[in-house]
């Protein structure tokens, strides 16, 4: 497989770093094609400006992503979200017509994305490490369940452009990390990044294929009646 | 009062400019001292490095917090949260020490935040377009409900260092926009300006006062017992 690590952090001596170096030699050793968009080291400009018409930078980070069959996002998080290089990444790629505005409008479809898109056919998976502890991100904890913190991200980026989204790789209490530790969390990663072609996606809902409403785009009123939040855009929600 | 706006959009001549403006002239008009952080205007760098201390720029902007009463987040949803340049504007401005590490870990407390912290004191508002449609936003709409989107930013980043945050001001639809609808938009502005001191700020929970079990800070059992999701750290949840 063809493989892209968009990359955001600013230590060479990080954790963060230490797992990508990880990532891309196991990748490589199980004959994979790798490429990185290490942001801090390309010194990425993360700011888009009025009127910005793509130029070479952004041209090449989209030329990556066609290339590749998956797309891994690494990053600590930081304030609940991306790093702003990385969020700027988005917004400077994602141009009119490559992440968004592409397909058509009518009382059938309301563009592709959420499932259809630029990148439809694609994997991503986002690698996240977090300083907070576990229970803190759980179903009742008090930062909110992980997988609604990363909703922005995975429904709302990855998803949007066409995108299947694994589920994260997800590291806390990143301060507690001696050497037995970086081992077993290697490990854990080697494991799924030995899986990325095998492993089933989030099965969020596509947008156009009879789920919602158009144009409301709100979720029919047949299924999960009476419930609402994110949970319910993923087919499995019970 | 004293009034902080903090503000990100690239074009002068958009919708945005034109209601920042009109927000100051309003503000100013009933007595309030007002100060504008126009990010893109003041070309601020999103880019915490590895390693970075306060400088001048990043002081400037914590005085200006301490200074206010009110501090108004305005900006264009872009990919379902603030643009690049303000999200690194929270990164390199909440310091350690100044946006968390704030206050004693122990087993009543685990510092001063969600409710307490340098900005204890204070109100914040967020004031946000969106070009999708409202219901696209709603309880069951696909982009997932806004206060849904919104609470990484809500609670993560305003709440989090100890600011009461108030109901979100929000404008859908942005491309529909003629003047007729600007001066409704305006008026309703207004209206939410004026109340800035009245206004009941959303009721999130307090992390440091019995609803939470500590270190875990997973919600207490004993309050909305088996329910989930973003919403039970707000005490209306019903």
């Amino acid at each position: 497989m063809n493989i892209l690590i968009v990359y955001a952090h600013p230590d060479p001596q990080s954790l963060n770093s230490a797992l990508k170096d990880y990532a891309v030699q196991h990748l490589q050793a199980a004959g994979h094609a790798v490429q990185v968009s290490d942001l801090y080291a390309m010194r990425w400009k993360p700011t888009l400006e009025a009127g910005e018409t793509a130029g070479p930078d952004v041209l090449r980070e989209q030329e990556k992503l066609l290339w590749a069959d998956t797309v891994i996002f690494q990053f600590p998080l930081w304030w609940f979200s991306m790093p702003a290089i990385m969020k700027g990444w988005v917004e400077r790629v994602y141009t009119y017509g490559f992440g968004y505005g592409v397909g058509e409008h009518s009382d059938q479809r309301w563009g592709n994305r959420y499932g259809e898109g630029t990148l439809a056919g694609k994997r991503a998976m986002l690698m996240v490490t977090a300083g907070g502890w576990e229970p803190h991100y759980s179903l009742r904890g008090i930062n909110g369940p992980m997988e609604d913190v990363l909703f922005p991200i995975q429904h709302g980026m990855l998803y949007y452009p066409g995108m299947e989204v694994l589920p994260p790789f997800l590291i806390y209490r990143t301060s507690r990390m001696d050497e037995g530790r970086f081992d077993q969390v290697s490990e854990a990663l080697g494991q799924r990044l030995d899986t990325l072609e095998s492993t089933a996606p989030i099965p969020f809902r596509r947008q156009n294929h009879g789920d919602y409403d158009i144009p409301a785009l709100t979720l029919k009123e047949h299924i999960l009646p009476g419930r609402s939040g994110l949970e319910i855009h993923v087919q499995s929600a019970a």
